[in-house]
């Protein structure tokens, strides 16, 4: 039952984005860019980081949410991304991804806690300042998703069959909401 | 000493804005709404919200940052914000406030920490919805950006002068960047 009447059945981020529209738009926008806009790591990389962390942020939607947009797009599939939830520095992954999880993790308990060795470990490893960057910011805006979603008691299914539904429909639509969006879904 | 080369000399989240415009935008743009846009809450009462999830985060730049620009929106000025910090349960602001304070200091440490009783008491204290719905995205945000400006390891200044200036600018002009910003003042 979440904190505050949300006047739609839409679960997690998706209802409190219909909610408040106003800042509901840079918050898709945010998520756009960093999870599927241009960039060298892939979409699945990217999803994978932000499932870890909000993981290890104990939030149940943006987990489930992300961890299937991540395992419909990694070769590995699911059980990558629950290798990686359940011990990220002995995950199959490659050694960059595991160097830009560890700096997410850090980030995840506070930004003060990513070391300049974290930083030389991921460069070694190949990882580019705009990679190093946009792993950091993923990590921080997911420690601020799974709070605002938490923080309001949103809902959170548990049939993974709806997070899965969920990700083919972000995979073929993206975070931006549609144009003209039905009022009420739920 | 940024842990990248952000190609500017310039401080804290401004740095980060300029060296990746793409999330610079939504990100200022929120904070724009958020901080400055129509509603209920003061704008001074909602840089206070920000100034204090910032010093619990131990936040260097965004602590001096939002503190200087609360102070300059309050009666009370920077007393009532380092009060604030100090003691926010005994700091001399209105009850909603305060319980909208404390709604605040409970998303910093984990969106699962906000309890059905600390919503119950700032509606009781007068919080709308809407109210408590901000504050949440407010202190959300803030823990995104404070891991931001810190995990990258972006300067601070110590000078509280060079933040009141910082203030008075964001006070006339709001967060988002200027159309025509010159390509490098550092």
């Amino acid at each position: 039952m979440p904190h505050i009447a949300l006047n739609s059945g839409e679960p997690g981020i998706r209802g409190l984005l219909r909610f408040r529209p106003e800042t509901g738009r840079p918050l898709s926008e945010l998520a756009e860019v960093l999870l599927r806009g241009p960039g060298t790591l892939a979409r699945g990389e990217r999803e994978l980081i932000a499932a870890y962390v909000s993981a290890l942020n104990d939030c149940q939607y943006c987990s489930a949410s992300h961890s299937a947009c991540a395992a419909a797009q990694l070769p590995g599939g699911m059980a990558v991304v629950e290798q990686v939830c359940a011990d990220a520095g002995n995950a199959p992954v490659s050694a960059k991804l595991r160097a830009l999880l560890a700096i997410a993790a850090a980030v995840q308990q506070s930004g003060l806690n990513v070391s300049a060795q974290d930083v030389a470990e991921a460069r070694s490893a190949g990882a580019t300042d705009l990679e190093i960057h946009d792993t950091v910011l993923i990590a921080a805006a997911l420690c601020m998703f799974n709070r605002y979603v938490d923080g309001l008691a949103t809902l959170a299914p548990e049939d993974p069959a709806l997070y899965a539904a969920g990700a083919q429909r972000l995979i073929n639509e993206g975070y931006l909401p549609p144009s003209a969006e039905p009022v009420d879904e739920g």
